[in-house]
């Protein structure tokens, strides 16, 4: 008899199982469960859908089950659910959806990519029909109905993740009015709170009103509306909730089979992706995995992930061995014009690793432009970048701008991946020319800078230091000309532009901390090199000057 | 006395030198000697002010003199000639281009930024002065005044390099008949025969008419044009010439002095960018570096590489250690809405180097989109990676496409210089999201490739294998849908969509070479992992498809 491997779930993780398999091995009999309608779709482009960016419905469903069959020889059955795995008997029990006939198939192998599903909280007067979550094509569809049929003009988004920002903007793409509720100080956990200031004065401007630090106490129905009762006592009046608090993952099943589960509900698997039943292997949202940067278990549900994990499953199914090798968590969005992307740890994560600045860990924030300031189209972008007192080891990076961000991302991403140092950073070689980057590209900058940090020959103010200064002790320091304090300048601050800074040196006060500013820190550096070689050893530059500090304090 | 440095040349490598030892030291005394009449400029812009993409000249012009002095203390000659270095005195003899006066100027340390110049063949004619050469900035002023005086409206590009290419274009920009003359049978050498027929294709519809494989004889002025007699026995006339046939290192002041050149004529340095006399350093154009993939010695002329030397030279001064590790050859170039990029070696050098296919060596092309085909905008891009037989390292990648060739280029690039292999591409970890990438990204997908390549899983036929092949020897099998072929398909090709080719696999002959084709090449892939399984032993797959079938026989 042949060999038969069973996959639950047919989206990312499973579908790209699937394909490969049947790849590597043509003669081994492979179903594929799926308990939604639909198998193979793209989940990252329905928030786009919903906004009409991507016009076709059917341009979201990359694979059916017809041509899975014709093409890769895969059974694909929809509407059937997986409710039950017998280990001893290696058998699944599947529930028909359509019409609820219940089966038993045998399995040599199984693979579980159950993914995760959106957490609904219990939450007074949740239930209500005013109120969806997206996760699903069927989601999409219910949101797209609801918004016509009910003519929505204003939206509720809870949730600042990503999920939550994605909607926030598509809705604004169809002129809904748009409140977005997060908990938190912050949308979008995974960036530190100063760059998230930069993502936050984006979407007010781009009309998204942001509510921060207040969560949901409940909801109640009323009229064609429906009243959501904040922590903080306020109320919102709303036609419609898109509620994205976040996920957990579908691990029923694994659980129920006496799988090992971590405490956060992620299936335990090795680097081979088996679960502790050495037939069973799981990919994608519902595993646990290692934390790349620092060895940690954790969860990370992406797209790339799951569909990398995939194939490895299958190549492992296929007796070729291949190996995991753990999730730095590279994500990326797109929030109207800009785009924000990290890779690896960000700083809120190393503090609370108990990692300490200046003793564990050092940061810089640059601004740099996309490409050669003098051809047409460059754009500023802010780069953080954590790394480890030794240079040796970088945590990982934060990325904001409108244009070049994701090369940037991807090139320190791929840096991290490979072990590559600080002083990695100084010399990778990236192609240029004027339309698409500088001679020194914002990656090298940033190992420049890095290094002159970590020799003492820079430091940066934090990013909230002007208003936590005491004006006796400290002097803000504008190196800038004339005509750039007109558009704006720090109350107070002290102007001697670069320029004339060796020649009028003797106006600033030694004794006292001094803060310096210009446009984006390349002539505050410059200045702090003069300053700090004259015996002023309390020096300290504004992380991407004028521009850091005037999106920081919008 | 001060310590004092002279620096000969103020452009990429001099002033960027010179702008790092400033921060590093403010006391060392640091002047600048050039030439020309101006420092710090952009040379990389000049061609696109030409083509009025650049509007303003001001833009090119980075820093000037007097910005020099009052922001870094560095005092610039400009119109200042070095014409002899006596190494034992430790001086150097500045002629004053304005008045030719010459003066003896002492150094401790000195270094050497000289740059390369354009080659100026001894053809007959050659001193026409319709025929221009672009270098500097008044090279560019020259060009501007002669086309707008001449109402130029048509010239001729001898030399298809990076700077021939992109005046090609920039002429276009500005509506002038373009003819392009280039010897070999290709332009833009660091791309692999095949890979350049794309840029041939792309230069061809935007209206540059190319004269390959055909070099100039002589030039000869008649009436307002100058004839262009080529060695084929064509003529060409025309208003204007551009000559960009190559560059060579301005080493006169080096080979004078008696520091050790190499046979190409560059300065022959060591990884602290010190000369064979330690008190000359040398950076830039005008020196030898190590090729950072196969350790050889070589000359590559890059603004990179100049800025990163000119900063690891200043370090060196100053007493803080710092190694140039060798060059990878990045590069890239914009040609109409094409972008061609490339880093490391290509296969005609691995070829040149003895290097064997399928023994020394394998490569692969692609075919992949910019990001998730569903989400709008999403374009092609053909990847070409050369890598070793035992996958461990990259030999080098060539990209052409229109969008997002510069992100791939460069992560790659960044992997390269990590000593990433083959494995490593597979697993990189790019940030994804639908606008920016697909959940394998590109590059993923060059790694999952080279893996099959390697495991035997897939064979490319060469690009030129249809041609080549014998139709009683080989069958070429087209695997896309009917509507597919109706655009295009090969002659004598057989048809078994992919759907079909479980069940119709017996219409193939087995003892046969099979070359199968679809769009793009995943398809063919598909379809070959079907006929290698069934004992179809000679089945290889047309790279990056119908696609590139066409691109590389337009
Ligand atoms: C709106 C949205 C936007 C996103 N955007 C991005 C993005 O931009 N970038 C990114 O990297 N990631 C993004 N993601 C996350 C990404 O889609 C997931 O990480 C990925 O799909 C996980 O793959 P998976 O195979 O584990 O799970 P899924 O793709 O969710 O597939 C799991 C499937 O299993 C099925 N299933 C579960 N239990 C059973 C059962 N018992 N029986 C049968 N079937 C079952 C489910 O119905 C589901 O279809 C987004 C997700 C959503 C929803
Ligand atoms: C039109 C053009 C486009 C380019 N495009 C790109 C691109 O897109 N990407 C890329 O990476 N590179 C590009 N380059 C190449 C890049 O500009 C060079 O590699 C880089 O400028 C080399 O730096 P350098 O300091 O060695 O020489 P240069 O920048 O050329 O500076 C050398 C200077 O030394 C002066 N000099 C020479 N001899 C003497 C002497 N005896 N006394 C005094 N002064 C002297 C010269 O006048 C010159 O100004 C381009 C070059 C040109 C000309
Ligand atoms: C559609 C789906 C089934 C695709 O599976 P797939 O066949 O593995 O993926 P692709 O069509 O991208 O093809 C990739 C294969 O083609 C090969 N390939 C890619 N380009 C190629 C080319 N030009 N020439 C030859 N081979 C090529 C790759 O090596 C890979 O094969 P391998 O895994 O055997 O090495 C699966 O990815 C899926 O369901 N995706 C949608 C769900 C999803 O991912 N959602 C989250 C993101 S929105
Ligand atoms: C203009 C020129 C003199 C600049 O020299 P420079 O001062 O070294 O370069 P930049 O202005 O880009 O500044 C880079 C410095 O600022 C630092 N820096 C950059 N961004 C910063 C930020 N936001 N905050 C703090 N420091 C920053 C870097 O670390 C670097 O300093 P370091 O070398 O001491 O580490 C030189 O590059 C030049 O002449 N260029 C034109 C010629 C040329 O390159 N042509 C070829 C390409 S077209």
């Amino acid at each position: 008899m042949k060999r038969r491997v069973i996959i639950v779930g047919g989206v990312a993780g499973g579908a790209s199982t699937a394909a490969r398999l049947r790849r590597l091995d043509q003669e081994v009999e492979i179903t594929i469960y799926e308990r939604g309608e639909y198998i193979s779709y793209a989940n990252c482009g329905l928030p786009y859908h919903i906004g009409n960016i991507i016009k076709s419905r059917d341009a979201l469903l990359l694979q059916t089950p017809q041509a899975m069959k014709t093409r890769f020889n895969i059974d694909v059955h929809i509407l059937h659910e997986v409710i039950a795995i017998d280990r001893n008997e290696k058998t699944i029990s599947v529930k028909n959806l359509k019409n609820q006939e219940v089966t038993l198939e045998k399995y040599d192998t199984l693979v579980l990519a159950t993914g995760s599903s959106p957490v609904i909280p219990k939450i007074p007067g949740i239930q209500s029909k005013r109120i969806l979550s997206l996760w699903t094509v069927h989601d999409t569809d219910n949101i797209r109905q609801f918004i016509q049929e009910n003519n929505v003009t204003n939206a509720v988004v809870i949730g600042g993740g990503f999920i939550g920002v994605e909607m926030a903007e598509n809705l604004r793409h169809r002129e809904i009015d748009v409140t977005l509720v997060e908990m938190l100080n912050q949308v979008m956990t995974p960036f530190d709170y100063e760059m998230a200031q930069l993502i936050h004065e984006s979407m007010e401007h781009e009309g998204v009103h942001l509510q921060l630090g207040d969560g949901v106490d409940s909801f109640e129905d009323y009229n064609d509306s429906v009243l959501i009762h904040l922590k903080s006592g306020k109320q919102l009046s709303t036609q419609l909730v898109i509620l994205s608090i976040g996920i957990r993952p579908n691990n029923e099943l694994a659980k129920n089979a006496g799988l090992e589960i971590n405490p956060r509900g992620g299936i335990v698997v090795d680097d081979m992706l088996r679960t502790s039943d050495p037939n069973i292997y799981a990919v994608g949202d519902v595993i646990e995995v290692e934390d790349f940067i620092d060895k940690s278990r954790t969860m990370i549900p992406l797209a790339g992930p799951a569909n990398k994990q995939g194939r490895i499953a299958a190549n492992n199914i296929a007796g070729d061995e291949d190996h995991y090798l753990g999730t730095q968590g590279s994500s990326i969005i797109q929030i109207f014009d800009l785009t924000a992307a990290n890779t690896g740890a960000n700083e809120k994560t190393l503090i609370k690793r108990g990692l300490v600045k200046g003793q564990d860990y050092e940061s810089l924030i640059i601004v740099q432009n996309s490409h050669a300031g003098y051809y047409p189209g460059a754009v500023p972008m802010t780069l953080k970048l954590l790394f480890s007192k030794d240079g040796n080891k970088i945590f990982g990076a934060q990325i904001i701008g409108k244009d070049g961000v994701d090369k940037r991302i991807d090139t320190i991403g791929t840096a991290i991946r490979l072990g590559g140092t600080i002083w990695d950073l100084k010399s990778l070689e990236f192609a240029y020319a004027p339309p698409y980057s500088s001679a020194k590209d914002p990656v090298n900058m940033a190992g420049f800078v890095a290094e002159n940090v970590l020799k003492g020959r820079v430091a940066f103010s934090d990013w909230d230091s002007v208003e936590k200064s005491d004006p006796k002790k400290t002097t803000v320091l504008d190196v800038r000309e004339d005509a750039e304090r007109q558009a704006y300048a720090i109350p107070g601050s002290i102007n001697i532009p670069l320029g004339q800074l060796r020649t009028r040196i003797s106006e600033l006060d030694k004794e006292k901390e001094i803060i310096i500013f210009c446009a984006i820190g390349v002539r505050a550096y410059n200045a702090a090199r003069i300053l700090m070689q004259q015996g002023y050893s309390n020096v300290k530059i504004f992380p991407g000057g004028m521009r850091f500090y005037r999106a920081t304090h919008y």
